[in-house]
């Protein structure tokens, strides 16, 4: 099988052939190697949660030594992929949030959304009058912090759903409390000899999964906004095509943006930029991958690079002096890919330190100093590159990023008539949905996934979708792989229906937004939380869908669980590993509807995903135009 | 292969059979069903930690689709090991801490030991001086609790170790912070794209299992002893035949003690007593299995019926009106087994709920109605026994249990010249280890492991090193095994050497001293503190050793990760699935001594590893008599 039959970025077409004559190793090479993958693994079937096993489930050894059938070691490898998933995201807004506790009007942290730290601060009743907003931001960051261990209570951030939504949650008991306990609790309950019960596996799961999204991605993206401001509109552009050939090429990669922030600032230091000139360079160009990329494109137009499955490539062209990386995501393989070209492969936390990389650790209290040192060890590797190995594909599109809800509104405000109705509301896009004109939305997630072909699942859907009508949200790789095919750009209305062209003409919006890093799905959660109260609705009651194409985290697994359970439908590409029980299945994809008002389907063919989600959404359409008619002929509250 | 020879228990035998004729699985049959297990697993070289895999190392595929190589993946799978042992152990802390914070004068529960209370809050700096004992151990409860979840600072319990320990675990940086912090930076690091560095991995394990042993259990212990007492020396009985013909059995299995001290109250209640007679019995007959059962017969005498691979066979004595259990190590299978009987399978926690019991959810604010009402329906269930069906086994051994830290001490001082020495200290226990009368002390404990036959890995390493006076201190499991073959009987220091012998008999003592439930391993860690302290000397230059012959849980991942971490040596039965990475087996057996003055030896043979064992002390009393020496003539300090 040829390689590049496993992607379809005409880039990564290129750079496959390079790495061939090259004689380096991608993940294509390794994917193409493993001949099968291990059905026990694959179905979730297999545990090896005690000592005693490995113990796989077959016809003829229908339980493990302990006599856990299928149905609990399925449902335990399930519920640890979402406390996995929720440590990694919730660990990120814990670094954000003590970021924000060294935040200083002359330090190398400021706040910049003052207007989103006070209503975060009266949302959790801190007193903001007559306070220095440093001393806002302080004690909003331990009270932050505490999130994560309080002994008592549940998540602050619930109260922003519906009422509806905040019932179920009640009704279920899944109000998740402080999320490292949600964590430690799922990694309790999965021991030997405790929960062997599915309904109560999944029961734990969705509530650690909203520890996630209604807590710790939540915060990482407010306290993200307070600190490096609110994402707004702005054009970039996306592939490998952005490296350029005469630049200090800097690719930020990981995603948390504490560090990136810092290195944006610091490859602007004049004393940098002339040292680059110094070593024969134009300059320095930075470049994003996977969510740090999100970030640094939402708020600074940094250019995406390429996305998960490419951060091998962008090496591959010889022209990267250094590869930044925090946390996530990060292939181990970068080192030994690194060792191939002059490439500095950097890590940078105590929480991902890979062997062969070089360290240079990056703390919080001396930021700028080491986003310097960083950046300073990327130019001085510029005399190194080696010009004849240099091969910078020319794929790129532009699009248009910076999609936050407030931006997301203050566009809609365009079409706001000032005479009948006030701005800064979710009204037209209410408005939209209710008549029709748009037929749903979708927040289209996620990956890359080598059990797939890169990238053709995310664009099959989308382009799907779009041209049914349904907008497009998105984060993470989705978004990347959305904007280098050029379905972020405004001139891709091109691909959408009538309706949904209409609204990105009159709005001035691309057909698929992007609203930012994984973390940022809470952007997602805010827009529909938004309409759902808007209409008076809980959240499940929408035309309103999750697609996770081609997800691969166990990060994924925990948004996919809180989505649903915060009552959105939602679609994956890629079977979870749970097709060893029956029972997981049914409950995952349609005993949950009972529980949180939504489930999961999977399909591995886009384009039947692509179908199903469209249809679904018109039979959505049927009980939300019920509700509005309902809604529209009762009498009128006192 | 007959499953008789998977167990040296005799009364397992006649179990055995018994399951035979009833037609009833056990784990035995199990076990022979299984042909063979995953080598991958084994070796612990699957990842299955994205949705991309399982990826397996062979030397075909010598790295994971992301270039995860067998030392990335073997480390991430270990660290996720001790976070779950982590999780486990201090949830159950968590628990105690909560039941503290609820105690009261008139409740349910009440301080029992206001001393350890007084001595805890002091080391805490809380004020003790004219106040309420109640509200002392209420301000004790909220920090305990906060060191689950604190954002700042390390564990409480750190300053305990000697001061050279203390150091050690400065300069390695594996002070724990947070307990539940430490969890989620595992799972956090462990992530897809995180750590692929098995130094770091391996950092991070040492880091948060040492919040397990130097927090969470330490908590649980010292908050239990303040709750329900410090445990004194008992006599008790070991084997399933404690269980009586004519007595309504309740057997009270899992861990925590806050249940199982309301069934102790509850079983003594006249009111249930007179039901049980009503019944037809002649009284009620508790009896433990695993640690719940440790904790009762440490504090009460409650007779232990067995051990973990026991619990399937208690019911298959048809005599068991209930098996009431909590959390951990209960098999999922006593649903099924508990169907073939009259036997009442009562689960307890929303932690451990399985599919096929009777759950009576057991809240602590209302322990003692939750527990008369258990109690009540395994007294109703006497008249569905089926005396055609029941077949209680002989054997029984007789020992005396009960020796916390406390109660070791206060043997010691029938040998203290006390004209010359204070009582109340471990001078003795020195005295004997410098003088080499005993060579060395051995903590034996874990589980059971059906990889190896039943209690003989455990009986062979206890006798063997008993025979030569080496002192052994037992807990879980472990201590079960050595109750049933009547090693924890003052007579059997006809087993042990002269030395060891003669030590008991002055001192009057067993060879083996029961220290209680696994949590209770902190017992251990305390007493080679306090020695260490004696001898002016770090832990790790005492002639002392862990051993877990036969361990099977994570916890007993965790458990003796900080063992090690806490530079007592520690020898394993079983070899841990760490076996695919080279890199992995060379730290945890030699590497860790560079950092942590300690090491893991593994050995599945028990006689061999028992040989090591005594091997290792006699060169570890080398350099302990040398450091003696050298202390001995060194000037003193001004």
């Amino acid at each position: 099988m040829d390689k590049k039959m496993l992607t379809i970025d005409l880039n990564s077409h290129v750079l496959l052939d390079k790495a061939e004559r090259d004689g380096v190793e991608t993940i294509y090479d390794r994917k193409l190697g493993f001949k099968a993958q291990c059905g026990f693994g694959l179905q979730g079937s297999c545990c090896r949660i005690c000592g005693m096993g490995p113990c796989r489930i077959t016809p003829k050894t229908p339980r493990g030594l302990c006599g856990a059938d299928e149905h609990t070691i399925v449902g335990r490898n399930f519920a640890r992929m979402v406390a996995g998933g929720t440590a990694a995201h919730s660990d990120h807004a814990r670094d954000i949030a003590h970021t924000l506790l060294l935040s200083s009007r002359d330090g190398n942290y400021q706040v910049k959304d003052e207007a989103k730290l006070i209503a975060l601060a009266k949302d959790w009743d801190v007193e903001t009058e007559d306070r220095d907003i440093y001393d806002i931001a302080h004690e909003v960051a331990e009270i932050a912090l505490m999130e994560f261990g309080k002994p008592f209570g549940v998540s602050r951030f619930l109260k922003s759903a519906p009422v509806q939504r905040q019932q179920v949650w009640k009704d279920a008991n899944i109000e998740p409390r402080a999320i490292d306990r949600e964590i430690a609790t799922i990694m309790h309950s999965t021991h030997v000899g405790c929960t062997a019960d599915i309904d109560s596996l999944i029961h734990l799961s969705l509530r650690t999964s909203l520890s996630d999204g209604w807590c710790g991605s939540m915060m990482g993206t407010r306290l993200s906004d307070i600190l490096f401001g609110t994402p707004t509109p702005r054009e970039t552009e996306a592939n490998l095509g952005v490296l350029e050939q005469n630049k200090v090429n800097i690719i930020l990669h990981g995603h948390e943006p504490s560090l990136s922030e810092m290195i944006v600032l610091a490859s602007e230091d004049p004393e940098l930029v002339a040292l680059a000139k110094e070593q024969g360079a134009d300059g320095i160009n930075l470049a994003g991958m996977c969510c740090t990329g999100n970030e640094v494109t939402m708020r600074h137009g940094v250019r995406i690079a390429g996305d998960f499955h490419q951060q091998e490539l962008a090496i591959i062209t010889g022209a990267v002096e250094a590869m930044i990386v925090d946390v996530q995501c990060i292939f181990p393989a970068l080192a030994r890919v690194a060792d191939c070209y002059h490439t500095k492969f950097i890590t940078t936390s105590p929480k991902a330190k890979i062997t062969g990389s070089t360290y240079i650790e990056f703390k919080e209290e001396e930021a700028f100093d080491n986003a310097k040192q960083i950046v300073r060890e990327a130019i001085l590797n510029f005399k190194n590159r080696d010009k004849s190995k240099v091969l910078i594909p020319e794929l790129k599109s532009t699009g248009t990023v910076g999609y936050s809800v407030e931006a997301v509104v203050g566009q809609l405000d365009r079409v706001v008539n000032s005479h009948i109705d006030p701005a800064g509301t979710v009204k037209p896009l209410v408005d939209c949905l209710t008549s029709g004109v748009l037929r749903g939305a979708a927040g289209v997630v996620g990956c890359n996934n080598a059990r797939v072909v890169s990238n053709e699942s995310h664009i099959t859907v989308i382009k799907e979708l779009i041209k049914n009508d349904i907008i497009v949200v998105a984060t993470g790789c989705a978004a990347q792989a959305a904007a280098k095919f050029g379905l972020m750009d405004k001139s891709a209305r091109k691909y959408a229906g009538k309706g949904l062209a209409t609204v990105c003409e009159l709005v001035d919006i691309p057909p698929v937004l992007h609203l930012g890093s994984c973390v940022d799905i809470s952007r997602i959660l805010d827009v529909v939380s938004a309409c759902a109260k808007f209409a008076d609705m809980d959240m499940c009651d929408l035309p309103v869908v999750g697609v996770a194409p081609e997800w691969m985290s166990e990060k994924a697994v925990a948004i996919g669980t809180y989505v649903v359970a915060s009552g959105i439908d939602t679609y994956l590409g890629i079977m979870p590993p749970v097709g060893g029980s029956a029972k997981t299945v049914q409950i995952l994809t349609e005993g949950l509807k009972d529980i949180v008002g939504a489930t999961f389907t999977v399909n591995e063919n886009p384009q039947e995903l692509a179908a199903t989600i469209i249809s679904d959404i018109e039979k959505k359409r049927v009980h939300f135009e019920a509700l509005l008619e309902e809604k529209m002929s009762a009498p009128a509250e006192a």
